[in-house]
Parts: C-alpha cells; sequence; structure tokens
C-alpha cells in the first residue's frame, strides 16, 4: 500500500528520529512514503523509507524538482503551492501525521475528508484522528484499517 | 475588504440563520464575500450578503459554474476537487469560520498557514482561532485585525 | 454569458486597440469577460469591458489579487502558476483568442478540449478556431456559437 | 534525466508502436519516464519503458490511482481534471510528443512557455516543437538538447 506521512517541516531530533523510525517500519514493510518533499518530518521518514529499500514519493510545492529532500526518490513538482496539500493525502491510501502545524492540520481535514484512515503520533487533537503514541502503533494501525 | 466565510454544506436553521446574518452585515459594511459556493453556510452567507448589496463570489469544486447556490454572482468553477479550499482561503483577506466538518478544518489550517486572521463562530477550536460568539463579534474581529 | 478572453501580456499598440474594441463590445452586450487577469491583451479586454460597463474577472498565476491590471474589478488569486490556465478557459461560456504567444496557445488547446466555441483574431491557426479579422466578427461569432 | 512524454489517449496501431518504441529507448538510456498515464501513447510509452527497465510516472487527472495504465509504476492522482496538463510537461526536463490532439496541443502550449526542449513526431506543426521522424531521433533530439 501507499502511506501519506504528513508533519512539521521543521522539528526536535527526537520527532526526527520517530518520523525515520515511522520510514523504516514501512519500507520494511513493502509500503511505499508519499509526503510533501520538503525537510523535518518529510526528510526523516523518507529517510528511514530509503534505508529499508522503501519507494519515496515528494509532491512539492514548487515547480523546481530539485528542492525535494535528498531521500526523495520520485520527486513530482507543483508549482501550486499549498493547494498540492490536498495532492500529498490523496496520494496515499492512509495517513500518518506526526508532530506538525497548521499545514498539518490542513492535510488532518483533508485526509478526513477523503475518508483516509489517520494515526496521529505527537500531533494535533481531532476527532477521527486515532492517537497512537510510537512508530510502530502508527504503522500497525493503518495496516489494520486497510486490512 | 474581502472576506472567506468557510463552514459546513447542510446545517441547521439555528446556524443557517447565523450564516445569513453574518452575510447581511459583510453586505451592508461594503465587504466582498467569498466562499465555497455551495449549500449551507456558503448559500447562507451569500444570501445575506446579497440582502445588503454586497457582492459574493462561490469556488466551486467542480467543473460546472450552474452548480453554485442561487446568491453567487460570480461563480469561478475549478474542477479541482477539494484542491479548491486553498483558493477560497487566499482569495479573502481574512476568514469567518462558522461550524463546519473536516472540509471547514482543513480550510482553518490553509488560512491559518497564509497568515489570515480567523474568527470562529460555532466551529473547531484552534490555536489562532478567535472565537466569538456572535455575527457582529466575528465581522468586527476581522474588521479590527486589517484595520 | 461570461466569455474568455486569452493573449498576449505583451502586445502592439494595434492589438491592444483591438482587444479592448472586443471589451467595448462584449460590456455593452451586457457578457462578463474572464481573463488571466495581466498586462496586454489581458488589461485591454477589462478595460473596454468597463468603460461600457461590464464586469471583469482576472483569474492570476499568483497568490497575490494586487497583481491583477486596474481594470479587473474581480480578481482570484491561484498561486498555482500556468496550472491556472485550465481555469481561464473552464470559467467562459465561449472564447476569443487574440494574438497571444505559448500561454496562448496552451489555452487554445483547453478551450477546445472543454468543447467551447473560439474565437481568433490575429492568433495561433488551429483547427476548430474560427479564424475572424475584426472584433466585431469575434464577438458575433461567440454569441452565434451559443445561441 | 527525465522526459514528458504526451500524446493521444486513442491511437492507431502505428503510432501505439513508435511510442513503445521511444519508451524502450528511453528506458533502455536510463531515462525516467512521465506522461498522464492513462491509454494510447501514454501507455504505450510506459509500457516500451517498461521493458527496458525505466521507471515510469503517470500524473492522471482523476482522483482515483487505480485508473491509470497498467504499465505506470507511480501513479499520481490529482483530482484536477486538465488542469494536471500543467504537471505533466512540468515534470519532465524536456518532452516528446506523439500524435495527439487537443489535449496534447494544450501541453505542447505549457511545455514552451516552461521552456523545454521539445520533439514533435506526426504531431502538432509549432514554432518551436523540433519536428523527428522516427523514435531515436525524439530521443537523441531531447538528449542533445539537454545535454
Amino acid at each position: 500500500m501507499r502511506v501519506s506521512v504528513i508533519g512539521g517541516a521543521s522539528v526536535s531530533e527526537a520527532t526526527y528520529r520517530r518520523a525515520r523510525e515511522v520510514g523504516r517500519l514501512l519500507g520494511e514493510r513493502g509500503h511505499e512514503v508519499v509526503c510533501g518533499g520538503r525537510g523535518g518530518v518529510m526528510e526523516a521518514v523518507c529517510r528511514g523509507a530509503r534505508e529499508t529499500g522503501g519507494h519515496t514519493i515528494g509532491i512539492l510545492p514548487g515547480a523546481d524538482r530539485a528542492a525535494a529532500n535528498r531521500y526523495v526518490e520520485t520527486p513530482i513538482a507543483t508549482g501550486m503551492g499549498n493547494a498540492r496539500n490536498a495532492l500529498v493525502v490523496l496520494n496515499g491510501d492512509a495517513v500518518i501525521a506526526i508532530d506538525g502545524s497548521t499545514g498539518t492540520l490542513s492535510e488532518l481535514g483533508l485526509a478526513l475528508d477523503y475518508g483516509r484512515p489517520v494515526a496521529g503520533l505527537d500531533t494535533h487533537d481531532i476527532d477521527g484522528v486515532e492517537a497512537v503514541d510510537a512508530p510502530d502503533a502508527a504503522v500497525e494501525y493503518v495496516e489494520a484499517a486497510l486490512r
């Protein structure tokens, strides 16, 4: 399956480590990762996924593919700014949110609107988002939801 | 100025009345209204604005302008689905949210991301959204924020 | 009805005059004008339309409404760059093309793809685009096509 | 490099064979293919690329990844209709057009607008599009243009 991972572009080391662990778990279970292609959680999850052989897709706000973080294998430029947030969540079968601010909040709203199952790790407390407390619980939740 | 009004597409009579009152106040103070162009809060606010001579813009998810509610003077078709939510909030100088579910949540996130002042009436409780308890308080808040 | 007018952002005086005349004719016959909101043909057609009381809509590539030319009454910011070209033609019932380069060519392709009637004045020679030799012939062609 | 291949969704057998040959050549020279993800030229080029180990990306008009042709490895759903044409050409370093109708015409306009080198095989005769007469000439042209 394909999992959209959303979260802050600028995060603490602890959050970075957790996001990277989410990426590792997704990659080793054979799932693709889609994200917004930039730094912070987006970089960490791509890095982790690549370490275990997962394919990583970054859907960028700008028009230049070169703006993707180095762990994105398939960058997609949109030149659409924040309107691309809709594409980030539309392209996953499920969503994992980690930390994050207003951009992540918009993606959570869109994910729920599209009916995607969503696991949340240290993120906004929103009805419909399953709060989990560790990377493996996030991955298990989305796997179970899609089974 | 131009105010984006966001909220539920299917609402109670009480919410409809409040949204229509927000529209009346915006129209009589000479503000344009921009919304998602459909039913519920979107219809009510356009209806109120038209009653006091305000201009109403509806930015629609579909490709057909005819899908706009009857109180939209200037419908804009996008054919972009939910990705159009970004355009709804981008096109206001400030935002008033009334009620609403996941679509509204995504617009609140985007509005805050764009740095728009946001007043919230019976809507999601989000950091950065000024909770108000009546239509006039909502309009006064966004006017003061932009002064 | 609503007519999309497309064409070059930087044009000769003669082309500017013709585009302004197209705008005047559309306005006096009660048609709305939609365009890309910038200079050249887009400015001229809005200017003409306003001179005869027509409503003008400009769908902009950028995120800032203030980038619209001064004759646009209802600017719509998109922040989507050239992907907004699709919205410019989608929002007219018919299209008039005047002069123009590669951006206009993309809009001609999209207009034909959407099945819009298209009149062309000094523009690309494309199958399906009705070549006309004067502003009034352009307006008459699109009126007849939609009758 | 990454090459956008654009063209008709419903084509003759001869055109299908040529598009598949373009895909084979791109794949064996290590280039990624990006296309609109559907049938005809889009299917043929992905099929050819996969036969020689190339990576294929399909940027779809609809919201459902499952609508991609079977030779697309990385489908990207947009739900944006024809506005996605801009993304198809934006995501290639160069463009090869094969056959095609109005949608292809819009993509040619956008490709030239973005300054992409474009080779055309049995397609619209447009200034700035290098007309070539065989698959290998198309691939050689875009390779030389980006060298």
